[in-house]
């Protein structure tokens, strides 16, 4: 499963500035990051007049752009994602997931905080913080670490969330839901399909397997 | 699996506004239509100074922005996705995929002739056609429709891939890569995932599974 470490912090406090920076530094590290971004407005990213803004003001559900460096998708969705879900259906091919936002989600997160930005920060000692980035000393029972030190966050997250995770996990969808599995039938899903595909041509050192019936 | 028609023709005959109406028809008609537009020379749909536009510019190699109605996602690719590819990772929840280009694709085609944009069309008899638009009668082993006549191409497209599909379908991926499969394996996959889902909790009709390991 992907990591997931949540940017939060009050408006105005930095939080699309750090994580640059973060993305940035990570990146040169090797490491390949994936983002997500919450926006309670809505958003149009695409460009009145392009082809793929015609499908969509069409009314496709979906639309995809693809060229040989890159992809885009646009689609409909029924109501706001969990960054679970997000992960779950549209993340591969990363090593970690940054999120700008998503205070109220469980995973972990990191807080910008600016003195100058609002008096008190944002998270308190019952949220799960991997660090605070601060231009003030900051007692929240997590690292407190200058706003650029970039570097020491960096490591702090290397550390954390980026060393190799051979552990393999099961990740089950039951008509778009998320089936939660107990250790058993973790267990059962995994050497099944393991060993049917052990039997397939093609499947050798299958390190990611997707099986999807519709 | 969701079919796949391809709306193809040389450049200027008029693909895009074909699609336009024929997605606004068939919406109408109460389907989900996904689309799929290949772009070679790259593009660039998000607006300078975004947050997600920055996130991408930092280096990152995904970025998903996410609104209680809309979902976006913009990533990098190694190399250019076939159709096939694009429809196993990235679209779901749609009854129909329709292409603007991918004439090389193996997919059935719809083509978009006008006179005017060029003396000869894109297609021969050699293509798998499902109609011809045109403002000139034409034959190319496939009904030929008025180019305007958006009704009557939706009724055919409608006819050969929008009834619904009982059949289910095994779909494997093993490291990104799609694993084909006999039609024994296909049914021991099938027999045995369904199999065990049967003994799990919260699986009862399961329409679509979705089981990844990783």
């Amino acid at each position: 499963m992907i990591p997931i470490v949540s940017v939060v912090g009050r408006s105005n406090s930095g939080k699309t500035t750090l994580l640059e920076k973060l993305i940035r530094e990570l990146t040169a590290r090797g490491h390949c990051i994936g983002t997500v971004k919450h926006d309670v407005h809505g958003f149009d990213v695409d460009r009145e007049g392009k082809d793929s803004w015609r499908h969509k003001e069409a009314g496709a559900h979906t639309v995809v752009l693809s060229s040989p460096k890159r992809l885009a998708l646009i689609r409909d969705v029924q109501s706001d994602q969990s960054l679970e879900e997000i992960r779950g259906r549209f993340i591969r091919d990363v090593d970690l997931i940054l999120s700008e936002g998503y205070k109220s989600d469980v995973h972990p997160k990191i807080e910008v905080y600016r003195k100058a930005a609002h008096p008190e920060p944002l998270c308190t000692h019952t949220d799960a913080l991997v660090a605070v980035a601060s231009d003030t000393p900051l007692d929240l029972g997590a690292p407190c670490l200058d706003i650029d030190d970039v570097r020491g966050l960096a490591d702090l997250v290397e550390e954390r969330f980026l060393r190799r995770r051979k552990e393999r996990s099961v990740w089950l969808m039951v008509n778009g839901r998320r089936i939660a599995l107990s250790p058993f039938a973790h267990q059962i899903l995994l050497s099944t399909v393991q060993g049917l595909l052990g039997a397939l041509k093609g499947c050798k050192n299958a390190e990611r397997i997707e099986l999807r019936v519709e």
